[in-house]
This record gives structure tokens, C-alpha cells and sequence, in this order.
């Protein structure tokens, strides 16, 4: 009964390599002894691999990370400014690209307030939510356009792409996970101005909605559900909403609930057919690389959504028991990247 | 040295006219024996009067309305999910058709964290922005479709169009705010996922920075944004941005700044081509309509916003004195939609 996983590392730029590594000793650990055997190849990628080489992704690249069975992402992109970096959009071309390319049209964030996280709001209550953002459509699909570019008469266009399909697919995901939570489902849209995309969000949602009558089925403009965010958090549980309104809503979520250093998610093509990644919210912040500064929680978080991913369900609680222990206990005391990941190893053996 | 003002007044739907009522009341109290006379012409228009009639705005309307100096919008909406507006959308036909005929670029809305306002932040800080909301392009401007409509195999899109003649003059107005308070001025796009039409608002924000070396310039992205206005929104001087994203932060600076119930704005046409139209952030929240719950503080200080749009500094500060002064003494107790509307009269006089 042994069985072995082949997982893409590809740490990045900035803070990814030191969380990476974290998320590594923490996965190293859970899975030791366990009969699963995780085979690693490291792709180096990013920025970095992109001044060296002037390649973002490559072909060669995407069919090497096909042959994986999982995808654990650092963090990618260069020094905002940095001149030799100006024709390249490391962004679209690595992360979006591998999402695009990898069919990844659940981008799964779970939102948590751990006890002892510090957070902004006064009086956050409990908080528990997943938000489902589509990965694949939308705003992001890159069809837009510019004519008499740079001159005072540019025109510049953006086209949010959606198809039935791919609302279809992401809302029953959703539908699903409500299920097995707290049966609460908010769509997030802005159905009063976007009336083309937002009503065949609207209408997929109240049909699949029929297939699943245990589920209390809400709408909130997007705007209106950023104030709720941070008014009443208490009241989500299931949030599925597009790509773009999805990236807005998860930072203001990664925020309230102690900051994006406790963010984690997952890029997933349910149906298998390719292979999910995971990677912590934040990016790769370049100001505080190689210092041991940044928190590896969200990427050792992300190992978690990976093994449940796998099915490996009960290694990836053990992680998430670990971590909620430790943020309960780790008070205000400064610790390096490693002490963090070091601190959550020992937990886990605990 | 009498001079008159021709209001139009846009009671609306749901809490909208009994917030205006109080807003009148402080015009009144504020205006009198000041030499300034407002003559009043009243338009009904919103959900009511599409359910009696079948029209949300007429062109007739729209140059009736144009005649006049100014505008004071309550708030339009009908009660979510009434059957008899399933085909209406008031938001586009009217509130958007207005904002949009009257070319109403500047799309202004103050967030200042009162002395004594309740918000969720643990700690706030002071907090004292103003977004510059685009009003008039972005992906507002309708240019959505869909085909197979209601089928398995509808595609939807929405098309955000931009123009370097109208990013420039919102940015143009962004930067002499700037001058005129903290020389601080934050551009809040996409520019790596939205890289065409967030291209060219860098690229001009970029621009007329030049003619404003005394103002710092900074740039987020919008999922960073919101971040930064629940952990540090001390921050933000003058925020210029795109319509969608305008929108969805100002709801979320709104809440921040002790709720939507005092946050204001106006639609201005800075050219005076068209008379600007003033308007609370908030809704018609049909389920408090009629019960004198509403807190009209919104709608009063959307008058001072206006009195200032038309010159009139002296009267907007004595009004947004009153205001501070009442919610730094309005403590717990509840007060009709009215008495707040008559203390803060009364506070004019004091
Ligand atoms: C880096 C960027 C393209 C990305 C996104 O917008 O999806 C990031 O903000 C995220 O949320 O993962
Ligand atoms: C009602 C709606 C169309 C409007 C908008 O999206 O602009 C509202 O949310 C606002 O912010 O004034």
C-alpha cells in the first residue's frame, strides 16, 4: 500500500523559496511514515529564471508540469519598478498562464479567524468562510485590446469572457462544498451593472440551487458583500463568485481573518485531468526576501489544501491542528521563517 | 446680490424621500436670509413611478431635468425580487442613465472617520480620503451581450471600454484635489491582469504627475487596496480609480468609516455643461421604507457637497460642522429619521 505523488515545486521569487522550504519540512514530516511518497522535481521559475533566460513559461515547462500529480507555488514576481522587468508581466505570464493552461476553475480560499490570530476588526466574531472563485473566465481571460496606443485618442478595451459551462461547473462545485459545510451558498456579482455575465451567473445559480433545496441560497452585489466582510463575516460560508470580484473579496477576507501570512489556497481542476496547484494568497515581496521575515503559514496552510486534495484528508488535518495550535500560542514573540515552520513540525508530532 | 439656484430633487424609492426631507430641511435652514434662493422643481422617478407608468426616464425627464443647477437624488430602487421589475433595471435606466447623460466624470466620495462614528476597526486611526471614482467609462459603460442566451451554451461578455480623454480629466481632477489637501494621490487599478486599460491609466497618471512634483504618487492594485483600508487606511489621501473598482471601494470605505449611513457623494460634470447631482452612497432599503429609521446624515452631507460644488463653502462647512458635532453627541439613542434631520438643524443655528 505504498503509493507515490509527483509534486512540481516551483518556489519563485522573493519570500517563495523561504516558505517553500517550510511547507516542504512540514509536508516531509506529516507524510513520513505514512506509505505515500511524494517524488519532487523543482522548477525554477519567475522572475528571476526570466532576467536570466528571458523565458516565463515555456512550453517544455507546462508539458513537464503536466506530468505531475500536484503543483506547490511559492510566490512569483519581480521588484515592482525594476526596469528590466517593464515588457514582462511575470503575473499573467507564469501564474495566470498555469492556472489558464491547467484548467484550474475552482480557485479555493477558505477563510478562517483562528483563535488568536490578530485581526483588524473590533468585534470579528466567528469567522468560517470559503470563497470559490472562478479561475478561468472572466476579466482575466486577457482579451483586450488597445488602439493609437499611448497618444491622447487611445481606446482601451477589456472583455469578460463567461460561458455557461464555465459557471456551470465552478456553481456545482460550490453548491457541493455548502453541502457538506454549513449548507449556505452567497453568489457575488454585480448583477445590476454587469446584467449580461451577472445574469447567467444569477440564473445558473438558482438552477443548479434547485438540485440542492437543503442549501440557503443568497446574492450580494460585490460591492455590498465588502461591507459585510467586514461588518457581519459571521454570516458567509460558501461565497462562489467571478475571477475578478473572487481576487478583491479574498484579500480584504486573507486581511480581516490576520492577514494574508495565514492565506492559503488552491488552484483545482476537479476533474483530474490536470494537476491542482497550491500556493499561499501573498505574493513574493521582494522587500523582505532571504531575511527570514515572512510568515510560511499560508504556504504550510496550502500543503494542507494539497493533501486533502489528494485524499491524504487526515495528514492534512493533522497540519491544520497543528497550526491553529501554534497561532494560538505564538503571541507577539519575533520568529524567523524557519522557527515558524520548525515550531509547526514539532506540533505535529505532538 | 440675490441669486437663484434651480434644484431639481430626486426623491426616489424606498428611504429616499424621508432622507430628503431632512436634507431640505438643513438646505433650508443653512440658505436662508443668505442671499441665495433655491427654487425647487420635484421629479418623481424610480420604481414607483416605472410600476404606475412603464417609464424610468424619459427624455423628456432628462431635459427637464438638464434645466437645472444642480440635483439632489435620494435613492432609486424597488423592493429585490418584486416580479412586476423583473424586466426594469432602475439602477441602469436611470441612476446610470443620468450619470451618464449629464457626463458625470467626477464620481467624488469623502470618507472621514467622524469623532465618535462607530466602525468595526479595532483602530481606526484618522481617516480622511477622497475617492475620485470615474463615472463615466469602465466597465459601466453597457458594452455587454450574450448569445444562446438562457441555453447550456450561452457565452456573456462585458466589455470595459476606457479612453485616454476620459481617464485624463478624472486624473486631471484627482491631482488638484491632491494639491488642495495632503498632496497624497494613490491610482488603484489591475494593472497586471487589466493590462491594456490599466496601461494607460498608469501611463497617464504617470503623465500629469509631472505638472504635480508635489505630490506623491503611489499606485495598488485593487485586492491590495482593500487590504490596506481595513489595516492602515490612514493611508489614503485622494484615491483615483476606475468605476467598478470606485464602487466596490467606496462601499468598504463607507463601512470603515462608521457605515453607509453617512457617506456621500456627488456625481459631478466639472465643465458645468450639465448640472451635477448629489446622492448618499447608500440604497433604498425598501424593508425600513416609511418607518422614519434612516439616518438622513448622508443625504445632508451630499447637500454640503453640493452647496461647495456651487460655491457655496461657507454654508457646506457650517453644515459638515453640524454634522461632526451631532455624531460626536449622538451616543446610543435611537431618534427618528427626522430628529436627526432636526438636531442637526438646530446645531446650524448654534
Ligand atoms: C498576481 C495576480 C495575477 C493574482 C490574481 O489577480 O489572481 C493574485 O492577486 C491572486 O489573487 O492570486
Ligand atoms: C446602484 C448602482 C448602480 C450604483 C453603482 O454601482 O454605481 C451604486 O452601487 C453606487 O455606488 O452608487
Amino acid at each position: 500500500m505504498s503509493r507515490t505523488v509527483k509534486l512540481a515545486i516551483i518556489p519563485g521569487d522573493g519570500i517563495g523559496a523561504e516558505v517553500v522550504a517550510e511547507a516542504e519540512k512540514v509536508l516531509d514530516a506529516v507524510t513520513e511514515g505514512s506509505g505515500v511518497a511524494f517524488d519532487k522535481t523543482r522548477f525554477s521559475l519567475g522572475a528571476a529564471r526570466y532576467l536570466e533566460t528571458g523565458d516565463t513559461l515555456t512550453d517544455a515547462d507546462l508539458d513537464a508540469i503536466k506530468e505531475h500529480d500536484a503543483i506547490l507555488l511559492g510566490a512569483v514576481g519581480g521588484v515592482p519598478g525594476d526596469p528590466r522587468l517593464k515588457d514582462a508581466n511575470i503575473e499573467r505570464g507564469l501564474l495566470l498562464k498555469l492556472r489558464f493552461s491547467l484548467d484550474h476553475y475552482v480557485n479555493l480560499r477558505p477563510s478562517k479567524l483562528y483563535v488568536g490570530a490578530p485581526g483588524p476588526l473590533a468585534d470579528p466574531g466567528e469567522i468560517d468562510f470559503v470563497v470559490v472563485r472562478e479561475g478561468t473566465e472572466g476579466p482575466y481571460v486577457g482579451n483586450g485590446g488597445s488602439i493609437r496606443t499611448g497618444t491622447a485618442q487611445e481606446v482601451a478595451n477589456e472583455t469578460s469572457v463567461n460561458t455557461a459551462f464555465g459557471i456551470e461547473r465552478v456553481v456545482r462545485y460550490a453548491f457541493d462544498l455548502a453541502e457538506r459545510r454549513r449548507q449556505k451558498l452567497t453568489l457575488v456579482h454585480k448583477t445590476n451593472v454587469l446584467v449580461h455575465a451577472g445574469g447567467m451567473w444569477k440564473r445558473i445559480v438558482d438552477q443548479v440551487a434547485q438540485e440542492h433545496p437543503e442549501v440557503a441560497v443568497d446574492y450580494l452585489h460585490v460591492d455590498a458583500a465588502t461591507i459585510f466582510l467586514v461588518t457581519n463575516p459571521g454570516r458567509f460560508d460558501v461565497i462562489v463568485t467571478d475571477n475578478l470580484f473572487g481576487d478583491i473579496l479574498t484579500d480584504l477576507a486573507g486581511a480581516v481573518t490576520g492577514g494574508i501570512g495565514l492565506a492559503a489556497s488552491g488552484n483545482i481542476n476537479p476533474d483530474g485531468a490536470f494537476p491542482s496547484m497550491f500556493e499561499p494568497v501573498h505574493g513574493s515581496a521582494p522587500d523582505i526576501a532571504g531575511q527570514q521575515k515572512a510568515d510560511p503559514t499560508a504556504a504550510i496552510l496550502s500543503v494542507a489544501l494539497m493533501l486533502d486534495h489528494l485524499g491524504l484528508t487526515g495528514e492534512a488535518q493533522r497540519i491544520t491542528r497543528a497550526v491553529e495550535t501554534d497561532i494560538a500560542e505564538r503571541g507577539d514573540a519575533s520568529r524567523t521563517t524557519a522557527q515558524v515552520g520548525d515550531a509547526i513540525r514539532t506540533r505535529l508530532q505532538a
